[in-house]
């Protein structure tokens, strides 16, 4: 069993970030990736509709016999997570616990910030999460809409990124003076790290602790494998990288990935 | 059957400035909507995907009985339109065909502009309809990926938003330099109308003439219903709005619309 694939999905190329991050971790296992473009994004969508999605996605993912799967997606873990545990027979991880224990690692001045999607912003899962750690904690969470295009749309150093950010990073600032830990709460929020982290010191007048949930997602997808003796010792296969529409791919995944992605499949989930 | 509604459909909410052009010109008319918010957007998506989505959504409508078919969406339009044509026993209206129409009618200096999304953009649509009809235009296209979000977000008076729209523009002027009409070419760009003219008239040097598809189309609509005999003499029943997901539709639908939307209701299409 332990040779068999790890499945890992996302709305779309973000989660990318995280297949980035297990192959740094884990480069003797075999990924298959499905990242869900047909659907594309899942940020304002409802709980009910991406617990549906999740759910078509991970059965996807069961028929290629993956032996673990890893929810790349922070919209789909805030809502579809506890489901997708309920329902399925492997075991499944997010990104929002692991992101969570890192913010509660690092915090020093007690206030936490999270920004994210909508729908992660909606669901209060990072609220809980960390509270759950650090019930001394002050969480405060910002979404930030426009932050998704921007990185998909490779504006990585423009300076309408730096003021979209500077933006939602003072609505942030004006509950929480006194954050010093941010959870980058979206696996396309890696993409803009250098203009966060930038624009966060100068908003709050001091450096702010970036937490990335990729990176704290692989090194709890290894700690997970190794005590449930899943991990591989060798790898069998390449990769496989499947996204439910054709369109852009090519130009974009490169940007999340770190390099291109080659041999893309087409995955028909029938919707 | 005069009295049955007509269907109009959208990828999401950009669709109801179209309805609220239809409205405005055919009162005694009921009006079906369906958004796919579940689903949205359309404008990054293949037109293998496009075309399904948009026969989905047809099926739904006809089995409510729809006489006449408004396609509000430009990027389904762009790539469905001749599909659905093809394949539906109703007659079919898409945006593209009205707004080159309008444009064709107003361009006095031999360069047109287009701006939508990248899909419709990458279709060509609006070129071949223009050229059609005036084969002494030149056609120049612009894909603007980021006018939606910001249009959905409600940023309609934001120097963000001057700032993407400038620097879209710029790119069309460094070509184009003697345009005078400029197709808004995405049923989001009418909210953003007063950015873009004023953004146009700046970046060209002289006041641009904006081209908007919803009212060309209901304009169209009106005409073809009245061609074939389908005009209704008097409303049975108010408007009805499905949408496949139900989230935010409240909030940002009535930007598009223009005043609340009410009774929403949610649309199974067993995606």
């Amino acid at each position: 069993m332990t040779t068999q694939p790890i499945g890992v999905f996302d709305s779309g190329l973000g989660g990318l970030t995280v297949v980035r991050a297990l192959q740094r971790r884990l480069p003797h296992e075999q990924l298959v990736y499905l990242g869900d473009t047909a659907r594309v994004p899942y940020g304002t969508k409802s709980a009910t509709t991406v617990i549906r999605y999740a759910s078509q996605i991970a059965q996807f993912l069961l028929a290629l016999d993956v032996k673990y799967l890893v929810v790349a997606c922070n919209t789909a873990s805030a809502h579809a997570l506890t489901y997708l545990e309920q329902t399925l027979p492997i075991p499944v991880l997010g990104v929002v616990e692991p992101g969570a224990h890192a913010a509660a690692g690092v915090c020093g001045s007690g206030q936490v910030g999270v920004i994210g999607t909508l729908g992660t912003v909606d669901s209060g899962a990072y609220q809980r999460a960390i509270q759950l750690m650090r019930p001394d904690l002050t969480i405060f969470s910002q979404p930030c809409p426009l932050l998704v295009p921007l990185a998909e749309e490779g504006w990585l150093e423009h300076p309408v990124t730096s003021e979209v950010v500077r933006h939602y990073l003072q609505e942030l600032q004006a509950h929480a003076g006194n954050l010093d830990t941010l959870v980058l709460g979206c696996t396309h929020y890696p993409l803009l790290r250098q203009v966060i982290a930038s624009e966060a010191e100068r908003v709050f007048g001091h450096p702010v602790k970036l937490v990335d949930s990729a990176e704290a997602t692989a090194e709890a997808a290894e700690g997970d494998l190794r005590e449930r003796n899943l991990l591989s010792k060798a790898r069998l296969e390449a990769d496989r990288f499947f996204f439910t529409d054709v369109n852009r791919f090519a130009e974009v995944a490169g940007r999340f990935l770190g390099r291109p992605v080659t041999g893309a499949e087409l995955a028909d989930l029938s919707i």
